[in-house]
C-alpha cells in the first residue's frame, strides 16, 4: 500500500492557498504557513490550520514526514529554501512555481539533501493572495510534474497523488523540457502579442479604428497587468531566448521572403500546418495506458509519455493510468 | 441635389455579388458582369440584372454615366481596366479590392482618364463566390475611401453614398495610409499567428499539451486557409515589410534586452499600452461633426477625419455627418 502524506505549505497566496484548500478538500491532513500576516489570518478565520510562521510549519513536517510544497513567487525561494535547509534539509519537497530548472537549481545548491521532485500547476487568474484562491482552481488543468532521472520515486508518487486530488490531470516532463515547453506556448504569445499591439498602435487611431478579429485576438494577453507578465517571461530567461530566437529566425525568413520573391508560403503554409496539428492533438482518440510508478526506469517512461502529449488521470496504489493520443 | 448614380458591378463573387445584391435593396438601379458563368447563371436565377459580358454592361455604364465598381481580385484587376480603358475611357470609378495603392497605380497606368475614387469595404467570410454573398455583408462594417487630392469630388461622394447605402460606415484616408494600415493590423496579425504557431509545435506534443488561451488566441488566424492569406498579405507587400520590419526591430530589442539584462519592462509596458489604447477608442464618446463634401480641400479634411479614427455615418445631399472619438 502507498500512504498518502501529510502535507505543508509554505506560501498562502493563490496558488499555495489553492492547494491547501483543495488537499484539505480531498481529505489529506494539510497546513500552512505564510510571511503575509494578512494571508494567515485570512486562511485562519476560513477554518484552516495555520502555522505561526514557516520555522513551526517546517518543524511539523519534519515530525509527520510530510510532504513540503514550496508556494512562494520565485523571489522568494531562496530564502524559503534557507529555512528548509535548517530546520527540514531531508525534507519530501515539491513546488508550485511557474519555472523548473532555476527552482530544481535553487534546491540542489541550497537543500541538496532534500527529496525534491518538481510540479507546476498551470492555472491561476490575475489576482493574488489567499481571498483570489479556491479549492476548484486545479479542476480540469494540467499539472506538470518534472520527472528525472534521479528523483526519488516514493515523493514522484506522491506530488502525482497531490495534483490528481486537486482535480488536476499530470503531465509528466523534465525541468528543461516544461521550460522550453511553457517558453513557447505561454510566454512567446506574451511577447508577440506586445509587439504586435504597439506595432497597430504605431499606425495611430486609423489603424486602431479598422482592427477587427485578427488583431484583437492577437493582442489580447497584452492586456493583462505588465508586472504579471514580466515576472513570468522574466524568471524563464534562458529558455525563452530560444522561443524568441525561433520566432526571429521565422520572421525573419518571412522577411526576406516577402522582400526577394514576394511569396509567404513557406510561413503561411507552415503556420497552418502547425496550427491544424494543435487542433488535431485536442480532439484525438485517447488510448489508456498504465505505468507503475515504482518499478524501474519509470522517470524516463514518463517522460516519454509527456513527449507524447500524454497525461495520467489516476493513480492506484503505485500504478497509475494514463491517456495518450 | 445630388443624384444618385446608376450602378456597374464587375465581378459577382462575395463583395461584387454581395455590393449588386445590397445596392438593389436599397433602391439603387445597379446591373452586373462577371466571366465566371456560373456566378452569372446564378445571380440571373436570383432575380438580379446580370448582363451578357462585362463588355456590355461597361457600354450600359457609359450609357447611364453609371458608377462602375471594380470587384474582381486583384491579380485579375489588369486585365478588367484594359476592357474599362477600350470601352468607358473616362468611367466614374471604384473597386473594392483589398488593397489600395497597387489598383490606383494599374488605374493610372492603363485608364488614365478614368474619374477613380478607390475603396475597400472591410467585411468577409473565408467563403468565396455568389452563393456567399448576402445584403447584409457590409452593415455595420469600416469601407474605406481613398480621399486623394485629385478625387473628383462627385465622385468621391458617390462612393461614400454607396458605402452608407449598403449599411457599412465610411473611413476615409489616403490609399498610402490604407495599406499602411492594413498592413499592421490585418496582414501583420496573420504573419505573426503563423510564426507562433510554427515555434508551439516545434516543441512537439507535450508544448501543445500545455497550450492554453495565451496560444490558442494568438494563433486563431493561422487557421485561415493558406491560399486567401497569401493572396492577402502577398498583394501588399510594400506596406506589410514595413510592419514586418516594425515587428523585426522590437522583437530584436525584446530579445537584446532579455539576453542582456533579462528585463522585458519596455516591450511588455508597449504591449500593454497600446492594448489600452485600443480598448479606449472602442469605448470612446463620439463628437458629431459635419463634413461638407462638396467644398474645397475635402480630401484633406476627409483623411485627418480618418486618422483621428473617425468615421462618416450618414449623408444628406453633400453634407456628410462624421462621427470621431
Amino acid at each position: 500500500m502507498c500512504r498518502v502524506p501529510d502535507l505543508c505549505v509554505l506560501g498562502l497566496g493563490l496558488i499555495g492557498g489553492s492547494v491547501l484548500r483543495a488537499a484539505t478538500a480531498a481529505g489529506w491532513t494539510a497546513w500552512g504557513a505564510t510571511t503575509s500576516a494578512a494571508d494567515a489570518e485570512a486562511a485562519g478565520a476560513d477554518g484552516f490550520d495555520v502555522a505561526a510562521d514557516p520555522d513551526e510549519a517546517l518543524r511539523r513536517a519534519v515530525a509527520a514526514d510530510a510532504l513540503v510544497v514550496l508556494a512562494v513567487p520565485l523571489p522568494a525561494v531562496d530564502e524559503v529554501l534557507r529555512r528548509v535547509a535548517a530546520l527540514a534539509p531531508t525534507a519530501r519537497l515539491t513546488d508550485v512555481v511557474s519555472v523548473k530548472e532555476p527552482v530544481a537549481d535553487a534546491v540542489r545548491g541550497l537543500v541538496p539533501g532534500a527529496r525534491y521532485v518538481g510540479g507546476h500547476p498551470m492555472a491561476g487568474t490575475s489576482a493574488s493572495g489567499w481571498a483570489a484562491g479556491s479549492a476548484s482552481l486545479f479542476e480540469g488543468a494540467a499539472w506538470v510534474v518534472a520527472a528525472e532521472d534521479g528523483s526519488d520515486p516514493a515523493v514522484l508518487r506522491e506530488v502525482v497523488a497531490l495534483a490528481l486530488a486537486t482535480g488536476a490531470h499530470v503531465v509528466p516532463t523534465s525541468a528543461a523540457e516544461h521550460d522550453s515547453a511553457v517558453g513557447r506556448i505561454s510566454h512567446l504569445p506574451h511577447i508577440l502579442a506586445a509587439v504586435l499591439a504597439a506595432v497597430g498602435a504605431d499606425g495611430g487611431p486609423l489603424a486602431l479604428a479598422l482592427a477587427a478579429g485578427s488583431f484583437t485576438d492577437g493582442t489580447r494577453v497584452a492586456g493583462t497587468r505588465p508586472e504579471l507578465v514580466r515576472a513570468m517571461c522574466e524568471g524563464n530567461r534562458t529558455a525563452l531566448l530560444d522561443a524568441v530566437d525561433d520566432a526571429l529566425g521565422r520572421l525573419g525568413a518571412a522577411r526576406g521572403s516577402l522582400a526577394s520573391t514576394g511569396g509567404l508560403a513557406k510561413t503561411i503554409d507552415a503556420g497552418h500546418r502547425a496550427r491544424t496539428a494543435l487542433d488535431a492533438q485536442r480532439v484525438a482518440e485517447r488510448t489508456d495506458v498504465t505505468i507503475d510508478l515504482g518499478s524501474a526506469g519509470v522517470a524516463e517512461a514518463l517522460r516519454a509519455l509527456g513527449a507524447r502529449g500524454g497525461r495520467i488521470v489516476s493513480l492506484e496504489g503505485a500504478t497509475a493510468r494514463a491517456r495518450t493520443s
